[in-house]
């Protein structure tokens, strides 16, 4: 992999397993030496975010109320059944060794692997950069997003 | 990224937040000046069609019935609580300047962004080139589609 | 093509329309000359395992009931209604000539596609290779899909 131009992910999901397989696909890349950025979009945003998203508006609101508890209250894309399908994963991976969410974030910052946030996103759910965790690099627009794609051997969108 | 060869998307999903994020990711690349491409299939078919999924047999009656109402119509993947969601987030996008998915699809199509529908799903859901936007360029096969994909620098499924 | 490097599909999704979009995708590379890739996670898994998921654990039964029925039981990720999704999909896809789920794999056994197996996945819902088809070529991590993948220069993840 000595000709790698690295790997961009797209992270629109903001499900607990599909935010599970972009820190670890990021992570495995960043330490196979590939330059790896994330992009949180969306409910993506979700997993960057300290604690709540509690906009100051009516609308960021109902989509804080929507969206309580921040990284480790992710529900699965599947069988989430009220939080059963959450707790049965984590009680699953933990029971394997597997390291949870906090983990692997943490993984992707001490591997190098490059936070961005988009502004679209933030703007229409009301999410200040205070709102999310200080690793992240700085908060772009789609156009940055597509130049980081364009210039990576790997983009996935998740 | 004068190198650039381009981006292409395969559009799968019809979810009002993935065709948001497949057309302003699409637009975006096309104004940074990379040749853009979607390919429209299964669901994501709905984003450039011209009113309903009507086929004229029994199943694409039924496909018709799930799948009401063309562009403005599209739910978000999460929380549609029958049609809330999908207010909510026009009104918050309305409020914040961001363009809905009209102007998004128009703004692909003004900046040259080519669309491609995938005729398997066409034929299986009784869709005929009529019921398109005439703005589709050809209705095609996965293989054309993974031709383009290969040309591309930047690949996406959404 | 002839500068093509191939094509990798992560695929993280059991919904059947997802699945037969991995592999109708992966059938075309392969028929166009794309040396091509599939690595299953999570949910994907299904695709590719032999009867049900069933661990020996308490986890793992859960799962299996969760999952019951492997490639054939697969419901879409939109409409299925208890299995009238499934069965209106594959009624439409008979009627007009298209693949089932099980030709659509074997199509892409047949021209080479190779087939990979996440080992985390297998880990925690405790699947172990047995449970998986024989045209299965190794259980590997995502380090090996990561490397896949920046090598070729197509990568999807479904």
């Amino acid at each position: 992999m000595a000709e790698t131009k690295g790997c961009m992910i797209v992270q629109m999901s903001g499900d607990f397993d599909k935010v599970f397989a972009g820190f670890t696909l990021a992570s495995a890349a960043a330490a196979a030496g590939m330059p790896t950025t994330i992009f949180f979009t969306f409910w993506g945003i979700k997993a960057i975010q300290n604690g709540n998203l509690t906009g100051k508006g009516l609308m960021g609101r109902m989509v804080g109320l929507m969206n309580r508890g921040g990284l480790e209250r992710l529900g699965p894309s599947k069988f989430n059944f009220g939080g059963i399908g959450r707790w049965m994963f984590k009680k699953m991976m933990a029971s394997k060794g597997v390291a949870g969410l906090q983990e692997l974030r943490q993984a992707c910052i001490d591997l190098g692997v490059k936070f961005y946030a988009c502004k679209a996103s933030m703007d229409v759910m009301e999410i200040g950069r205070e709102h999310l965790i200080p690793e992240v690099l700085d908060v772009v627009g789609a156009a940055k997003a597509m130049k980081d794609a364009d210039a990576a051997s790997v983009q996935y969108f998740i």
